[in-house]
Protein backbone atom coordinates (compact mmCIF):
# COMPACT_ATOMS: atom_id res chain seq x y z
CA UNK A 1 0.00 0.00 0.00
CA UNK A 2 1.01 3.58 -0.39
CA UNK A 3 3.03 5.02 2.48
CA UNK A 4 1.40 7.49 4.85
CA UNK A 5 3.08 10.90 4.52
CA UNK A 6 3.46 13.58 7.15
CA UNK A 7 5.56 16.60 7.93
CA UNK A 8 7.02 17.05 11.44
CA UNK A 9 5.26 19.89 13.26
CA UNK A 10 7.16 22.44 15.32
CA UNK A 11 5.02 21.55 18.35
CA UNK A 12 6.31 17.97 18.02
CA UNK A 13 9.94 18.96 18.62
CA UNK A 14 11.59 19.07 22.04
CA UNK A 15 14.53 20.92 23.49
CA UNK A 16 16.94 18.26 22.19
CA UNK A 17 16.08 19.78 18.79
CA UNK A 18 14.39 16.67 17.41
CA UNK A 19 10.90 15.24 17.19
CA UNK A 20 9.99 14.05 20.68
CA UNK A 21 9.62 10.27 20.94
CA UNK A 22 5.99 10.60 22.05
CA UNK A 23 5.08 12.35 18.78
CA UNK A 24 5.54 9.11 16.85
CA UNK A 25 2.60 7.45 18.60
CA UNK A 26 -0.11 9.62 16.98
CA UNK A 27 1.78 9.37 13.65
CA UNK A 28 1.67 5.58 13.84
CA UNK A 29 -2.03 5.74 14.66
CA UNK A 30 -2.71 8.04 11.70
CA UNK A 31 -0.77 5.59 9.52
CA UNK A 32 -2.92 2.67 10.76
CA UNK A 33 -6.09 4.62 10.05
CA UNK A 34 -4.76 5.44 6.60
CA UNK A 35 -3.95 1.75 6.09
CA UNK A 36 -7.56 0.89 6.98
CA UNK A 37 -8.80 3.52 4.54
CA UNK A 38 -6.66 2.09 1.76
CA UNK A 39 -8.05 -1.33 2.65
CA UNK A 40 -11.51 0.10 2.09
CA UNK A 41 -12.47 0.83 5.70
CA UNK A 42 -13.19 4.10 7.43
CA UNK A 43 -12.26 3.76 11.09
CA UNK A 44 -14.86 6.44 11.80
CA UNK A 45 -17.51 4.25 10.14
CA UNK A 46 -16.26 1.15 12.00
CA UNK A 47 -16.66 2.98 15.33
CA UNK A 48 -20.11 4.21 14.32
CA UNK A 49 -20.99 0.59 13.59
CA UNK A 50 -19.82 -0.37 17.09
CA UNK A 51 -16.34 -1.75 16.35
CA UNK A 52 -13.44 -0.25 18.32
CA UNK A 53 -9.74 -1.01 18.11
CA UNK A 54 -8.06 -0.09 21.40
CA UNK A 55 -4.30 -0.45 21.54
CA UNK A 56 -3.02 -3.42 23.57
CA UNK A 57 0.73 -3.04 23.11
CA UNK A 58 3.09 -0.51 21.59
CA UNK A 59 6.71 -1.18 20.74
CA UNK A 60 8.89 1.41 19.05
CA UNK A 61 12.56 1.28 18.24
CA UNK A 62 14.04 4.71 17.49
CA UNK A 63 17.04 4.55 15.16
CA UNK A 64 17.62 8.09 13.92
CA UNK A 65 16.10 11.39 14.96
CA UNK A 66 13.40 13.10 12.92
CA UNK A 67 13.62 16.88 12.78
CA UNK A 68 11.22 19.79 12.44
CA UNK A 69 9.77 20.14 8.94
CA UNK A 70 11.11 16.76 7.81
CA UNK A 71 8.83 15.01 5.38
CA UNK A 72 8.39 11.48 6.60
CA UNK A 73 6.70 8.38 5.27
CA UNK A 74 5.31 5.46 7.21
CA UNK A 75 4.96 2.03 5.62
CA UNK A 76 2.54 -0.20 7.46
CA UNK A 77 1.45 -3.79 7.14
CA UNK A 78 -0.96 -5.73 9.28
CA UNK A 79 -1.33 -9.33 10.34
CA UNK A 80 -4.03 -11.13 12.29
CA UNK A 81 -2.50 -12.58 15.46
CA UNK A 82 -5.77 -13.99 16.80
CA UNK A 83 -9.48 -13.89 15.99
CA UNK A 84 -9.76 -10.39 17.45
CA UNK A 85 -6.17 -9.14 17.35
CA UNK A 86 -4.25 -7.34 14.63
CA UNK A 87 -0.54 -6.50 14.76
CA UNK A 88 0.46 -3.47 12.72
CA UNK A 89 4.14 -3.26 11.80
CA UNK A 90 5.41 0.09 10.60
CA UNK A 91 8.58 1.70 9.42
CA UNK A 92 9.04 5.44 9.72
CA UNK A 93 11.29 6.69 6.94
CA UNK A 94 12.79 9.94 5.70
CA UNK A 95 13.39 9.08 2.09
CA UNK A 96 15.47 5.91 2.21
CA UNK A 97 16.62 6.43 5.81
CA UNK A 98 14.91 4.25 8.41
CA UNK A 99 14.14 6.40 11.46
CA UNK A 100 12.01 4.05 13.54
CA UNK A 101 10.30 0.69 13.55
CA UNK A 102 7.15 -0.08 15.45
CA UNK A 103 4.69 -2.82 16.23
CA UNK A 104 1.29 -1.88 17.60
CA UNK A 105 -1.21 -4.58 18.51
CA UNK A 106 -4.88 -3.64 18.63
CA UNK A 107 -7.89 -5.63 19.76
CA UNK A 108 -11.24 -5.61 17.99
CA UNK A 109 -13.93 -5.00 20.62
CA UNK A 110 -17.53 -3.91 20.78
CA UNK A 111 -18.85 -0.89 22.66
CA UNK A 112 -18.72 -2.78 25.95
CA UNK A 113 -15.09 -3.80 25.48
CA UNK A 114 -15.91 -7.42 24.63
CA UNK A 115 -13.63 -8.98 21.95
CA UNK A 116 -15.25 -9.42 18.56
CA UNK A 117 -14.01 -11.06 15.39
CA UNK A 118 -11.98 -8.98 12.96
CA UNK A 119 -14.41 -8.01 10.16
CA UNK A 120 -14.15 -10.55 7.35
CA UNK A 121 -13.86 -7.72 4.87
CA UNK A 122 -10.53 -6.76 6.44
CA UNK A 123 -8.96 -10.20 6.14
CA UNK A 124 -7.81 -9.95 2.52
CA UNK A 125 -5.69 -6.90 3.42
CA UNK A 126 -3.86 -8.73 6.21
CA UNK A 127 -0.54 -10.40 5.50
CA UNK A 128 -0.37 -14.15 6.14
CA UNK A 129 0.78 -15.11 9.67
CA UNK B 1 -8.53 29.75 46.02
CA UNK B 2 -5.30 27.82 46.08
CA UNK B 3 -3.22 28.02 42.92
CA UNK B 4 -3.00 24.98 40.65
CA UNK B 5 0.57 23.65 40.61
CA UNK B 6 2.34 21.81 37.82
CA UNK B 7 5.83 20.99 36.65
CA UNK B 8 6.77 21.50 32.98
CA UNK B 9 7.20 18.13 31.25
CA UNK B 10 10.07 17.45 28.85
CA UNK B 11 7.55 16.52 26.15
CA UNK B 12 6.09 20.03 26.49
CA UNK B 13 9.32 21.73 25.41
CA UNK B 14 10.16 22.62 21.83
CA UNK B 15 13.38 23.19 19.94
CA UNK B 16 13.48 26.83 21.06
CA UNK B 17 14.29 25.30 24.47
CA UNK B 18 11.13 26.50 26.19
CA UNK B 19 7.65 25.18 26.89
CA UNK B 20 5.76 25.27 23.60
CA UNK B 21 2.90 27.77 23.57
CA UNK B 22 0.36 25.01 22.89
CA UNK B 23 1.29 23.27 26.16
CA UNK B 24 -0.35 26.06 28.17
CA UNK B 25 -3.82 25.18 26.87
CA UNK B 26 -4.10 21.84 28.69
CA UNK B 27 -2.51 23.47 31.78
CA UNK B 28 -5.19 26.14 31.79
CA UNK B 29 -7.86 23.48 31.41
CA UNK B 30 -6.44 21.48 34.33
CA UNK B 31 -6.43 24.69 36.38
CA UNK B 32 -10.12 25.32 35.53
CA UNK B 33 -11.01 21.77 36.53
CA UNK B 34 -9.08 22.23 39.76
CA UNK B 35 -10.93 25.51 40.34
CA UNK B 36 -14.24 23.65 39.92
CA UNK B 37 -13.07 20.99 42.36
CA UNK B 38 -12.15 23.61 44.94
CA UNK B 39 -15.60 25.14 44.38
CA UNK B 40 -17.09 21.77 45.27
CA UNK B 41 -17.69 20.41 41.78
CA UNK B 42 -16.19 17.45 40.00
CA UNK B 43 -16.19 18.16 36.26
CA UNK B 44 -16.35 14.39 35.75
CA UNK B 45 -19.54 14.28 37.81
CA UNK B 46 -20.96 17.31 35.97
CA UNK B 47 -20.41 15.54 32.63
CA UNK B 48 -21.97 12.35 33.99
CA UNK B 49 -24.97 14.46 35.00
CA UNK B 50 -25.20 15.80 31.44
CA UNK B 51 -23.52 19.19 31.81
CA UNK B 52 -20.65 19.95 29.43
CA UNK B 53 -18.45 23.04 29.23
CA UNK B 54 -17.01 23.35 25.73
CA UNK B 55 -14.53 26.15 25.16
CA UNK B 56 -15.86 29.09 23.14
CA UNK B 57 -12.84 31.39 23.12
CA UNK B 58 -9.23 31.20 24.23
CA UNK B 59 -6.96 34.19 24.65
CA UNK B 60 -3.42 33.86 25.94
CA UNK B 61 -0.75 36.50 26.32
CA UNK B 62 2.73 35.01 26.71
CA UNK B 63 5.09 37.28 28.67
CA UNK B 64 8.05 35.13 29.66
CA UNK B 65 9.06 31.64 28.66
CA UNK B 66 8.52 28.64 30.93
CA UNK B 67 11.26 26.04 30.87
CA UNK B 68 11.55 22.30 31.35
CA UNK B 69 11.17 21.22 34.98
CA UNK B 70 9.96 24.65 36.09
CA UNK B 71 7.42 24.49 38.87
CA UNK B 72 4.54 26.73 37.87
CA UNK B 73 1.39 27.92 39.56
CA UNK B 74 -1.84 29.01 37.94
CA UNK B 75 -4.23 31.37 39.73
CA UNK B 76 -7.72 31.28 38.29
CA UNK B 77 -10.90 33.19 38.91
CA UNK B 78 -14.24 32.88 37.16
CA UNK B 79 -17.06 35.21 36.33
CA UNK B 80 -20.47 34.61 34.79
CA UNK B 81 -20.73 36.55 31.53
CA UNK B 82 -24.22 35.32 30.66
CA UNK B 83 -26.74 32.76 31.93
CA UNK B 84 -24.76 29.93 30.34
CA UNK B 85 -21.29 31.44 29.96
CA UNK B 86 -18.35 31.57 32.34
CA UNK B 87 -15.11 33.46 31.72
CA UNK B 88 -12.07 32.01 33.48
CA UNK B 89 -9.15 34.39 33.94
CA UNK B 90 -5.82 32.86 34.82
CA UNK B 91 -2.28 33.90 35.54
CA UNK B 92 0.55 31.45 35.00
CA UNK B 93 3.36 32.19 37.43
CA UNK B 94 6.81 30.89 38.32
CA UNK B 95 7.11 32.11 41.88
CA UNK B 96 6.44 35.84 41.66
CA UNK B 97 7.17 36.06 37.92
CA UNK B 98 4.15 36.37 35.66
CA UNK B 99 4.68 34.13 32.62
CA UNK B 100 1.30 34.31 30.91
CA UNK B 101 -2.23 35.61 31.27
CA UNK B 102 -5.26 33.94 29.80
CA UNK B 103 -8.98 34.24 29.46
CA UNK B 104 -10.97 31.18 28.46
CA UNK B 105 -14.73 31.42 27.99
CA UNK B 106 -16.77 28.24 28.26
CA UNK B 107 -20.43 27.60 27.61
CA UNK B 108 -22.63 25.40 29.76
CA UNK B 109 -24.49 23.02 27.44
CA UNK B 110 -26.38 19.75 27.67
CA UNK B 111 -25.51 16.57 25.83
CA UNK B 112 -27.12 17.87 22.63
CA UNK B 113 -25.11 21.10 22.71
CA UNK B 114 -28.05 23.25 23.82
CA UNK B 115 -27.14 26.04 26.27
CA UNK B 116 -28.20 25.43 29.85
CA UNK B 117 -28.03 27.63 32.92
CA UNK B 118 -24.85 27.59 34.99
CA UNK B 119 -25.63 25.37 38.01
CA UNK B 120 -26.83 27.54 40.89
CA UNK B 121 -24.39 25.79 43.18
CA UNK B 122 -21.52 27.28 41.17
CA UNK B 123 -22.69 30.87 41.43
CA UNK B 124 -21.26 31.63 44.89
CA UNK B 125 -17.75 30.81 43.61
CA UNK B 126 -18.00 33.24 40.69
CA UNK B 127 -16.65 36.75 41.07
CA UNK B 128 -19.15 39.59 40.58
CA UNK B 129 -19.40 40.90 37.00
CA UNK C 1 -2.42 31.61 -0.98
CA UNK C 2 -3.48 28.00 -0.98
CA UNK C 3 -5.16 26.79 2.20
CA UNK C 4 -3.27 24.46 4.52
CA UNK C 5 -4.96 21.05 4.62
CA UNK C 6 -5.02 18.56 7.46
CA UNK C 7 -7.01 15.60 8.68
CA UNK C 8 -8.07 15.40 12.34
CA UNK C 9 -6.11 12.68 14.15
CA UNK C 10 -7.74 10.28 16.58
CA UNK C 11 -5.28 11.37 19.27
CA UNK C 12 -6.62 14.91 18.85
CA UNK C 13 -10.15 13.98 19.93
CA UNK C 14 -11.39 14.12 23.50
CA UNK C 15 -14.16 12.39 25.40
CA UNK C 16 -16.71 14.96 24.21
CA UNK C 17 -16.22 13.21 20.84
CA UNK C 18 -14.72 16.21 19.07
CA UNK C 19 -11.28 17.62 18.36
CA UNK C 20 -9.98 19.04 21.64
CA UNK C 21 -9.59 22.81 21.61
CA UNK C 22 -5.85 22.55 22.31
CA UNK C 23 -5.33 20.59 19.09
CA UNK C 24 -6.02 23.68 17.01
CA UNK C 25 -2.89 25.44 18.29
CA UNK C 26 -0.38 23.16 16.53
CA UNK C 27 -2.64 23.19 13.43
CA UNK C 28 -2.52 26.98 13.34
CA UNK C 29 1.25 26.86 13.75
CA UNK C 30 1.60 24.37 10.91
CA UNK C 31 -0.58 26.67 8.78
CA UNK C 32 1.69 29.66 9.58
CA UNK C 33 4.76 27.66 8.64
CA UNK C 34 3.06 26.61 5.42
CA UNK C 35 2.17 30.26 4.76
CA UNK C 36 5.85 31.17 5.18
CA UNK C 37 6.83 28.37 2.81
CA UNK C 38 4.39 29.62 0.18
CA UNK C 39 5.86 33.10 0.68
CA UNK C 40 9.25 31.63 -0.16
CA UNK C 41 10.60 31.11 3.36
CA UNK C 42 11.52 27.97 5.20
CA UNK C 43 11.00 28.57 8.93
CA UNK C 44 13.68 25.94 9.52
CA UNK C 45 16.11 27.99 7.43
CA UNK C 46 15.07 31.21 9.20
CA UNK C 47 15.85 29.63 12.58
CA UNK C 48 19.17 28.32 11.28
CA UNK C 49 19.94 31.89 10.22
CA UNK C 50 19.16 33.10 13.75
CA UNK C 51 15.62 34.41 13.31
CA UNK C 52 12.98 33.06 15.70
CA UNK C 53 9.27 33.81 15.85
CA UNK C 54 7.98 33.13 19.36
CA UNK C 55 4.26 33.50 19.91
CA UNK C 56 3.20 36.60 21.85
CA UNK C 57 -0.58 36.21 21.85
CA UNK C 58 -3.08 33.58 20.77
CA UNK C 59 -6.78 34.20 20.31
CA UNK C 60 -9.12 31.53 19.05
CA UNK C 61 -12.87 31.61 18.64
CA UNK C 62 -14.40 28.15 18.30
CA UNK C 63 -17.64 28.15 16.32
CA UNK C 64 -18.33 24.55 15.39
CA UNK C 65 -16.70 21.33 16.47
CA UNK C 66 -14.24 19.47 14.27
CA UNK C 67 -14.48 15.69 14.40
CA UNK C 68 -12.12 12.76 13.99
CA UNK C 69 -11.07 12.15 10.39
CA UNK C 70 -12.54 15.46 9.20
CA UNK C 71 -10.56 17.03 6.39
CA UNK C 72 -9.99 20.65 7.34
CA UNK C 73 -8.48 23.62 5.60
CA UNK C 74 -6.89 26.66 7.17
CA UNK C 75 -6.73 29.97 5.33
CA UNK C 76 -4.13 32.32 6.72
CA UNK C 77 -3.11 35.88 6.04
CA UNK C 78 -0.46 37.97 7.76
CA UNK C 79 0.00 41.62 8.53
CA UNK C 80 2.90 43.55 10.05
CA UNK C 81 1.72 45.19 13.26
CA UNK C 82 5.12 46.69 14.14
CA UNK C 83 8.71 46.51 12.91
CA UNK C 84 9.17 43.13 14.56
CA UNK C 85 5.61 41.88 14.95
CA UNK C 86 3.41 39.91 12.59
CA UNK C 87 -0.26 39.10 13.19
CA UNK C 88 -1.49 35.93 11.49
CA UNK C 89 -5.25 35.67 11.00
CA UNK C 90 -6.62 32.24 10.19
CA UNK C 91 -9.91 30.58 9.47
CA UNK C 92 -10.30 26.87 10.08
CA UNK C 93 -12.85 25.44 7.66
CA UNK C 94 -14.47 22.13 6.82
CA UNK C 95 -15.51 22.75 3.25
CA UNK C 96 -17.54 25.93 3.39
CA UNK C 97 -18.27 25.67 7.12
CA UNK C 98 -16.29 28.01 9.36
CA UNK C 99 -15.17 26.05 12.44
CA UNK C 100 -12.83 28.53 14.12
CA UNK C 101 -11.16 31.88 13.69
CA UNK C 102 -7.80 32.76 15.17
CA UNK C 103 -5.28 35.53 15.49
CA UNK C 104 -1.75 34.67 16.52
CA UNK C 105 0.82 37.41 16.96
CA UNK C 106 4.49 36.48 16.73
CA UNK C 107 7.60 38.53 17.37
CA UNK C 108 10.72 38.39 15.24
CA UNK C 109 13.68 37.94 17.59
CA UNK C 110 17.30 36.86 17.42
CA UNK C 111 18.83 33.96 19.33
CA UNK C 112 19.07 36.08 22.49
CA UNK C 113 15.40 37.06 22.36
CA UNK C 114 16.08 40.62 21.18
CA UNK C 115 13.53 42.00 18.68
CA UNK C 116 14.75 42.21 15.10
CA UNK C 117 13.14 43.63 12.00
CA UNK C 118 10.88 41.40 9.96
CA UNK C 119 12.98 40.24 6.98
CA UNK C 120 12.39 42.58 4.04
CA UNK C 121 11.84 39.60 1.81
CA UNK C 122 8.71 38.76 3.81
CA UNK C 123 7.11 42.18 3.46
CA UNK C 124 5.56 41.69 0.02
CA UNK C 125 3.57 38.72 1.33
CA UNK C 126 2.07 40.73 4.19
CA UNK C 127 -1.32 42.37 3.75
CA UNK C 128 -1.43 46.15 4.16
CA UNK C 129 -2.19 47.32 7.72
CA UNK D 1 11.31 5.00 45.71
CA UNK D 2 8.11 6.94 46.03
CA UNK D 3 5.68 6.55 43.15
CA UNK D 4 5.20 9.42 40.72
CA UNK D 5 1.64 10.76 40.99
CA UNK D 6 -0.43 12.41 38.30
CA UNK D 7 -4.04 13.17 37.47
CA UNK D 8 -5.38 12.41 33.98
CA UNK D 9 -6.03 15.66 32.09
CA UNK D 10 -9.14 16.19 29.98
CA UNK D 11 -6.93 16.92 26.97
CA UNK D 12 -5.44 13.44 27.37
CA UNK D 13 -8.76 11.67 26.78
CA UNK D 14 -10.00 10.56 23.37
CA UNK D 15 -13.41 9.86 21.90
CA UNK D 16 -13.37 6.32 23.28
CA UNK D 17 -13.79 8.08 26.63
CA UNK D 18 -10.45 6.98 28.07
CA UNK D 19 -6.92 8.33 28.29
CA UNK D 20 -5.41 8.01 24.81
CA UNK D 21 -2.56 5.50 24.63
CA UNK D 22 -0.12 8.21 23.49
CA UNK D 23 -0.69 10.16 26.71
CA UNK D 24 1.18 7.52 28.71
CA UNK D 25 4.48 8.28 26.98
CA UNK D 26 4.95 11.75 28.53
CA UNK D 27 3.71 10.35 31.86
CA UNK D 28 6.38 7.64 31.78
CA UNK D 29 8.99 10.28 30.91
CA UNK D 30 7.89 12.48 33.82
CA UNK D 31 8.13 9.41 36.08
CA UNK D 32 11.70 8.73 34.87
CA UNK D 33 12.68 12.32 35.52
CA UNK D 34 11.12 12.10 38.96
CA UNK D 35 13.04 8.85 39.55
CA UNK D 36 16.27 10.66 38.65
CA UNK D 37 15.36 13.48 41.02
CA UNK D 38 14.76 11.04 43.87
CA UNK D 39 18.12 9.46 43.02
CA UNK D 40 19.69 12.90 43.51
CA UNK D 41 19.88 14.01 39.89
CA UNK D 42 18.19 16.85 38.10
CA UNK D 43 17.79 15.89 34.44
CA UNK D 44 17.85 19.60 33.65
CA UNK D 45 21.26 19.86 35.34
CA UNK D 46 22.49 16.70 33.55
CA UNK D 47 21.56 18.24 30.18
CA UNK D 48 23.23 21.51 31.13
CA UNK D 49 26.35 19.48 31.93
CA UNK D 50 26.19 17.89 28.47
CA UNK D 51 24.58 14.55 29.26
CA UNK D 52 21.45 13.63 27.28
CA UNK D 53 19.25 10.56 27.54
CA UNK D 54 17.44 10.00 24.24
CA UNK D 55 14.93 7.17 24.14
CA UNK D 56 16.02 4.09 22.19
CA UNK D 57 13.03 1.81 22.66
CA UNK D 58 9.57 2.09 24.16
CA UNK D 59 7.36 -0.86 25.03
CA UNK D 60 4.00 -0.42 26.70
CA UNK D 61 1.39 -3.03 27.54
CA UNK D 62 -2.01 -1.50 28.22
CA UNK D 63 -4.13 -3.63 30.60
CA UNK D 64 -6.98 -1.40 31.76
CA UNK D 65 -8.11 2.02 30.64
CA UNK D 66 -7.32 5.15 32.62
CA UNK D 67 -10.08 7.76 32.70
CA UNK D 68 -10.31 11.52 32.95
CA UNK D 69 -9.54 12.84 36.42
CA UNK D 70 -8.19 9.49 37.64
CA UNK D 71 -5.35 9.82 40.10
CA UNK D 72 -2.60 7.50 38.93
CA UNK D 73 0.72 6.44 40.31
CA UNK D 74 3.75 5.21 38.43
CA UNK D 75 6.33 2.98 40.08
CA UNK D 76 9.64 2.96 38.27
CA UNK D 77 12.87 1.09 38.66
CA UNK D 78 16.00 1.27 36.54
CA UNK D 79 18.73 -1.12 35.54
CA UNK D 80 21.94 -0.63 33.60
CA UNK D 81 21.84 -2.78 30.47
CA UNK D 82 25.20 -1.63 29.15
CA UNK D 83 27.83 1.01 29.93
CA UNK D 84 25.66 3.73 28.39
CA UNK D 85 22.17 2.20 28.50
CA UNK D 86 19.54 2.25 31.18
CA UNK D 87 16.25 0.31 31.07
CA UNK D 88 13.44 1.89 33.06
CA UNK D 89 10.59 -0.45 34.01
CA UNK D 90 7.37 1.17 35.15
CA UNK D 91 3.94 0.18 36.33
CA UNK D 92 1.07 2.60 35.95
CA UNK D 93 -1.46 2.02 38.72
CA UNK D 94 -4.79 3.40 39.90
CA UNK D 95 -4.66 2.45 43.53
CA UNK D 96 -4.01 -1.29 43.49
CA UNK D 97 -5.17 -1.78 39.89
CA UNK D 98 -2.42 -2.26 37.33
CA UNK D 99 -3.30 -0.22 34.23
CA UNK D 100 -0.13 -0.51 32.16
CA UNK D 101 3.41 -1.81 32.23
CA UNK D 102 6.25 -0.26 30.31
CA UNK D 103 9.92 -0.59 29.56
CA UNK D 104 11.78 2.39 28.15
CA UNK D 105 15.46 2.11 27.28
CA UNK D 106 17.49 5.30 27.12
CA UNK D 107 21.06 5.89 26.01
CA UNK D 108 23.49 8.21 27.75
CA UNK D 109 25.05 10.44 25.08
CA UNK D 110 26.94 13.71 24.86
CA UNK D 111 25.86 16.76 22.92
CA UNK D 112 27.10 15.24 19.67
CA UNK D 113 25.12 12.02 20.20
CA UNK D 114 28.17 9.94 21.10
CA UNK D 115 27.56 7.32 23.83
CA UNK D 116 29.02 8.17 27.22
CA UNK D 117 29.19 6.18 30.44
CA UNK D 118 26.28 6.37 32.84
CA UNK D 119 27.36 8.78 35.59
CA UNK D 120 28.89 6.81 38.45
CA UNK D 121 26.72 8.72 40.88
CA UNK D 122 23.65 7.12 39.31
CA UNK D 123 24.85 3.55 39.68
CA UNK D 124 23.81 3.01 43.32
CA UNK D 125 20.19 3.78 42.37
CA UNK D 126 20.13 1.14 39.64
CA UNK D 127 18.84 -2.33 40.41
CA UNK D 128 21.27 -5.21 39.85
CA UNK D 129 21.11 -6.76 36.37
Amino acid sequence: MAAYALRVRYAETDQMGVAHHAAYIPWLEAARIDWLRQAGHSYRALESAGLFMPVITVQVRYRKAARFDDELEIDTEAQATGPSRVAFRSQVRRGSELLAEAEVVVAAVDGTGRPVRIPASLLPALTPG
